[in-house]
């Protein structure tokens, strides 16, 4: 059977196509050519069926992600369901299930079955823990072992998979030549970087690449290429190590294209304001315009507690430059694994951050809702207003929490509403 | 006596530069000539003594601003004082007394007792406020009404005022001319607009311009010239009447300073991502590099009930840009007066917008914070990161409630937690 890619490829338009090409307000033949391209990717496994599939690549609608998840220390499935219900609720284009924690496949199994959009796993999170199981310790895992926990999750339906192909033995003499602030803080990196050291083997998600990509193939299912060597510390922006994996990720997305299989690439992490710009192009050109699904970015360490807000700053302004695809930070980031309060934020603030992005790469459908909301404004149209806003019920109760006397005001302003005076000296429609 | 201005143009250091250069890390020197060129302000009234003054401006640490105040919908004093105490808590560089409701001067002296850094003011309230008093509306106001008003506050220490002298009757010929979507959203441009239409009379604030200089020289006060036209919808920014008025502000700020009185620039507002650059350059450009205090700007109108996320994007990319001074904005926008919690989110979203630009433009104090809350992640310190951010409390609270077995890691990656792993792998010192 032909990939999504291979059929765009010979030029056929499958039905998927056409409704997200619908959705994003494109001609379905432009959509076809940045697949065929590899400019944009549709994560959708044949064996997932979901309601609400989406297109993630240039000029389109910026997308993002929300992870979810159990933990070796807390593991309660019924809780991250509860996520995966918020996060849907809330907006979020696709959910990553990123547990550690409990019975995996279970929890995989069930969380594919409820989402209503595409879902993304690290495979090396699950083979870890099977050769915790099988060896006692994570370091003995082998090929075999992370290729058949890959054909596992393909085989369950998982959408896209990050796999950390990028470090190699190469990655480990930059790191040790001029060591980071930080090292390494991908938990994946971190597990594989801890094998290679152990074994004394490269990596062998980059040295079995083609392996991985065939069972990619056989499942259509999406790759996204790992940065386990993002920054996680301003301080270790943009370094040696963080580019040398850029530039192989680059080389890998090739390779995956050649083999009919869609490809993004996993980009950073810790990020000041003024090096974003130069790291979406760097993407763009060593990864041949490969969609650039970000993590972030943060721009600054400082933000403990408000990491989604240090989060919006970064996705907002690396999606204005063409990222095209955002993974929300909860307020937990750094501190604990998220509740349902800090899904719930943390997919609002990244929602603001797209939303901002699409109005600065000019979206039609942006500056559409945005005019809505001015003419709510314009009409002191308070529910209008809220149901236009990304949480109606909170708008709502803040407005409920603090009545004006004068109905069609606000209490910030009362009686001298900017609105209201213009209404009498302009006699506005 | 000579002003803060003229006594730098003389070349003259008086103690509050010392002390201000001290905490900037730059030379007294270099502030000196900062401030006599007009590139920076500290805004301080004599009759106003703070333990925080501020200097605000290029190449220094980005400053922020917190608005409080009563509204004719809600007047309660003992409220405001306590959400004056919360700016301060988290960090606030200047707040502003914006009340409208209630016994003004009373609240006014109150606010400037209690608080440790500058005040800032926007006559027109009280001007407008006593009008209805004295006439029974506020279309009757006189020349003499303002002139009294702002010579009462300063002589009761306000350290700044917002004069709206940039809407002239030009300004309501381009708003007739081509209407904008929402019309004047400033508050105090609309008071003075429906003035304007009412009397078929120039704006007060620009035709007795030179007066209100008289005062503001005679008491040292600075003024912060503000932009009645700013967008209140991003389908009206950077429009004629917005632009048309920020030329006319950069002419009447020279004319301040040629009279020895302190002046800075407001600015938008709402304002989309893409446009925030040129809005700096224009300021920049047209009002000969005065301080740019930044009202947002907002880069969505949809963000309802999280306008400080929309705010913190803006204002991040705005002072990373060149901004100086951004004034907060808080879940409450569009909505209600704000509360203590709507405070509190105000002021830290806007700090890290604040922080993360000071990055962007190199500032060594930001870095070296940036530095300490790495070395803290480093050493999985939680203690220590917590007291580094912004609101230690917070980040106790969140971890208390999420507390590990392995205490030296937290519940979102327990055993897997990456700087532990790399540890292990790179004998990390």
């Amino acid at each position: 059977m032909k990939t999504l890619l291979e059929l765009t490829r010979k030029g056929k338009c499958p039905s998927v196509i056409t409704k997200l090409a619908r959705q994003e307000k494109i001609p379905p033949r432009t959509l076809v050519r940045l697949i065929a391209q590899g400019k944009a990717v549709i994560p959708a496994n044949p064996r997932h069926k979901v309601k609400n599939p989406c297109v993630i690549g240039k000029n389109l609608r910026v997308k993002i992600n929300a992870n979810i998840g159990t933990s070796p220390e807390q593991s309660n499935i019924k809780n991250e369901l509860k996520k995966l219900k918020v996060a849907l609720r809330f907006g979020t284009d696709t959910v990553m299930d990123l547990s550690t924690g409990g019975d995996l496949q279970a929890i995989q199994k069930l969380i594919l079955k409820h989402s209503t959009v595409p879902i993304g796993t690290v495979p090396i999170y699950e083979t870890a823990i099977c050769a915790e199981k099988k060896y006692g310790t994570f370091l003995r895992m082998t090929k075999d072992d992370i290729l058949s926990v890959i054909e596992q999750q393909a085989k369950n339906g998982v959408d896209f998979f990050t796999i950390h192909c990028g470090i190699t033995k190469k990655s480990m003499q930059l790191l040790e030549r001029a060591p980071r602030k930080l090292g390494i803080v991908s938990r994946g990196g971190a597990i594989i970087a801890a094998w290679m050291k152990q074994n004394k083997s490269d990596n062998i998600f980059y040295t079995h690449f083609d392996e991985i990509l065939k069972i990619a193939k056989r499942y259509d299912v999406t790759l996204s290429l790992g940065d386990a060597l993002r920054p996680g510390s301003i301080l270790d922006a943009t370094d040696a190590p963080q580019l040398n994996e850029l530039k192989l990720l680059g080389k890998l997305a090739q390779n995956a294209k050649r083999s009919g299989v869609q490809v993004m690439i996993e980009g950073p992490g810790h990020i000041p304001l003024n090096e974003i710009k130069r790291n979406i192009e760097l993407e763009k050109k060593y990864c041949h315009n490969a969609p650039f699904y970000v993590l972030g970015p943060l721009v600054t360490d400082s933000a403990l507690g408000y990491d989604h807000i240090a989060a919006a700053i970064g996705s907002a302004v690396a999606a204005a430059y063409g990222a095209d695809f955002l993974c929300f930070v909860t307020p937990a980031e750094h501190l604990k694994l998220p509740d349902l309060e800090d899904i719930k934020l943390g997919v609002i603030s990244s929602r603001i951050a797209a939303h901002s992005a699409d109005l600065a790469r000019g979206n039609n459908c942006a500056w559409k809702k945005d005019a809505m909301m001015t003419n709510a404004r314009l009409k002191r149209d308070w529910k209008k207003q809220s149901s236009l806003s990304l949480d109606p019920e909170k708008a709502l109760k803040e407005r409920a929490k603090s009545l004006p006397k004068l109905k069609d005001v606000c209490t910030m302003c009362g009686r001298f509403c900017s609105i209201k005076l213009n209404e009498k000296s302009f006699k506005q429609a």
